[in-house]
């Protein structure tokens, strides 16, 4: 049996599970899955890494899930021979969550693709993990509601629930954490939870959804998920716009904030992710600090709101909005922006790409990015910058060659002051990247000692066989 | 010492601390508090209950904390010794949450009144547990930003988050669960966590802030609160409209959300209600059922909110809005509204009430309370019932003779079949009042055997030796 020899990739954890270990979970799960165990070596290299430049690890054999009774069944079976379980949706991480670290079974969440119920008058639905946002928003589409929260990469709805991720749409409509109301979730006993009822509110127990949003598989797996959605607003409109300096920029975007404006997008890019977005999705943008922005409301509503941003951008010397107003043109802006972590790693051919993920407080905001551009300005990092600014949050992506150890120790060097500027600024190191291995040594930095303690209580409680996504952020 | 006796209104605990523990303890804290640590039977009393009707148990002392590492010390000691802490603010809760049902150390935080830092660039604030919200907004008063939540009561806000408190505005603004940024937080063996930075989003571990949110003293004690603030509204609006039926008025409840009108307030009452309240806060609605509605925003934007609602309303057969524009004409409506719970115990002088707490998903709410108000209309209890109805949330007010041990088992009876009935359409058996002792019995049936198991596996890894106001929720 291929998965039985130990990947070579890792020979340097002590804590494998044993061959056998893994052979009593293959043949425990055999009978159950046939030929959706997998343990051939291209699946298992396919679920060993994610989107970042952190090392593929890959499993010992990769289970493709159905039902929650099947993700309960492998759960168990592992938890019987001590195996690692490691959840997977569509590898599209960015700090290593998905790496089999320390070997054991993948499973694979993305057969768990049905969109179980919507409830229109609820303004709610509920999914199997695996279906993406893309897809929900597809099938929302006649029913006057979607689905806000949009990472760049067309994740799924569980890996997004695991890593509390966001997205340009946050500034208004919040992250994962507010748009779960409920989890189903198989803990590290096999057994199957679900985490709330979907009353708007309850003041019953502890928030077991919002401990499973972010955990990052480490306490369960998640394999359903229900959501708030949203109706469509009346009137949509976005705008790009380009201002002399980085700081009229980040300014509008602070006043903008601060003046209550509801608006749903506000997002920054440097002039090289400008020049690197023009270059990779056809756009012909000025390539200067540049806001792009989008406001929801009905048509009166929007209108106020546009008239109050553009006052502000003006007394910033920004010249005005350049518009895109129909669904084909609004598309066609936000695919640039969702496009600009590719944009950024098309610059240099076979290189490799790594992104800050910093949120500070909206009043430090400008000092953050200017400290860091100066950082930039005197580094020969390639580098671009771009940020859900309106939640206090930018990514600085370091486009790196692997091969090149000058480059990495670089990325490293300027990432680290980053972070540590961030921290100094009562900011948090991730603002929905998640943990990983990229963040894990930053945790004890941002919570204290006394606070990641709490957090390792917390896992060895609900993990105490640690078989759930081991060598993960608190462990 | 007089302390030392057991307290004898609770003889049946089998598991209260020997008297040597508490003696040792008090001795131990005498020098660090002096006079602000209090055996006298009147402040034991005064600590006992809250405005429930569960029956009180004092503590064996109070101890009046005013620092965080104040709070610390008082809990290593009792860690020390095995005495139970339970932390007190302003003894406003619901559901027993206060009573000291296995004795020990009552800290009262009610000094810890200290406005620490308003950031109003962030729109955000830092408070010690014991500030109340009418102390804060009081406090924000010319900063042009306010503190939405407001139970009835004027709480601490270490309470409210201890509860996970919400009100009337939650419907537009959220619950503790959305407003509460960070906490500090003193462990049950006295270490002090701060849970979070200030940024607005994180993907930086487990959400700590939301573990401790709504966990009612039985993990830690909360001794510093950092919340969010909002602009306080250009516009607002206040209005009262009586409807010709309880199923006209939550229709309209019902179509209001879900058109998307962001309203900052709709809330419920029956016509049994709108008498109460007519008779004690002198006012002089007409007796129907009634929605007291507030609307906030731009000139324009008000407009618009409104002019949606009243033609929904109007739908439904009501005849108009009644408005209250000016500030004191709006305080006096709320202020009615917030004494509801009052103005229902003053229907029967010398009686004492329990109040029912559900929330359902809003499809299910105009049905829930038909039912419910069948039940009422068959029954000789006497009622009220009144709602954050936007959350999908009511109470219904029972108000009983506690010498009547019929009435005590009507109202007994009542309660369950509301709890069973909210249940059964996905809703919780509270919204806002948090468990206590109350509704401890129903956390098995909302939250099933494997996730009361989490929530006790949580409990235990974070309080192994059960000393954080034990006897409640989980415990």
């Amino acid at each position: 049996m291929t998965a039985a020899a130990p990947a070579t990739a890792c020979p340097a954890w002590p804590d494998r599970p044993a061959d056998a270990a893994i052979r009593a979970v293959l043949e425990a799960l055999r009978p159950l899955l046939g030929a959706r165990l997998s343990t051939g070596q291209a699946v298992r290299d396919q679920h060993g890494h994610d989107e970042s430049s952190h090392p593929s690890q890959p499993p010992d054999a990769v289970a493709f899930a159905e039902t929650t009774e099947e993700v309960a069944a492998i759960v168990r079976a592992c938890a019987a021979h001590r195996v690692p379980v490691i959840a997977f949706g569509t590898g599209t991480a960015l700090e290593g969550q998905v790496t089999a670290v320390h070997g054991g079974v993948c499973i694979d969440l993305s057969p768990m693709n049905a969109i179980l119920e919507v409830r229109p008058e609820d303004m709610d639905v509920t999914v199997q993990a695996g279906v993406t946002r893309k897809q929900l928003n597809a099938h929302l589409r006649d029913t006057g509601l979607f689905f806000p929260i949009d990472p760049g990469a067309d994740a799924s709805l569980g890996g997004m629930a695991a890593t509390r991720a966001s997205g340009t749409n946050a500034v208004r409509y919040g992250t994962m954490r507010e748009a779960v109301l409920a989890l189903t979730v198989v803990t590290a006993s096999g057994e199957i939870v679900r985490t709330a009822r979907r009353a708007r509110k309850s003041s019953a127990g502890y928030d077991l959804t919002r401990l499973f949003v972010g955990s990052e598989g480490t306490l369960g797996v998640i394999t359903e998920v229900t959501l708030r959605l949203h109706g469509i607003p009346e009137r949509i409109l976005a705008a790009v716009c380009p201002f002399p300096n980085l700081r009229a920029a980040v300014d509008t975007v602070i006043e903008t904030i601060q003046s209550g404006v509801p608006i749903a997008r506000i997002e920054l890019l440097d002039p090289d992710q400008v020049r690197a977005v023009n270059a990779y999705s056809k756009t012909d943008h000025a390539v200067a600090p540049t806001l792009f922005l989008e406001f929801h409301g009905s048509e009166t509503h929007t209108r106020e709101q546009v008239e109050m941003v553009e006052a502000l951008a003006a007394e910033h010397g920004a010249e005005g909005f350049r518009w895109a107003a129909s669904l084909e043109d609004r598309n066609r802006l936000w695919q640039a922006r969702h496009d600009a972590h590719y944009a950024g790693l098309a610059m240099r051919p076979g290189a490799k790409g790594v992104s800050s993920d910093v949120c500070v407080p909206i009043s430090r905001l400008a000092d953050c990015i200017e400290e860091t551009q100066r950082d930039l300005a005197a580094s020969p990092a390639t580098t671009t910058l771009v940020g859900h600014v309106g939640d206090g949050n930018f990514h600085v992506q370091f486009v790196f060659d692997p091969d090149n150890a000058e480059e990495i120790a670089e990325a490293k060097r300027l990432n680290q002051r980053i972070v540590e500027r961030a921290l100094a600024m009562d900011g948090t190191c991730t603002g929905e990247h998640g943990v990983g291995l990229g963040k894990k040594a930053y945790l004890a930095v941002e919570h204290g000692a006394e606070g990641l303690a709490l957090m390792r209580a917390v896992k060895q409680a609900l993990d105490p066989l640690g078989i759930m996504n081991p060598g993960k952020m608190v462990g």
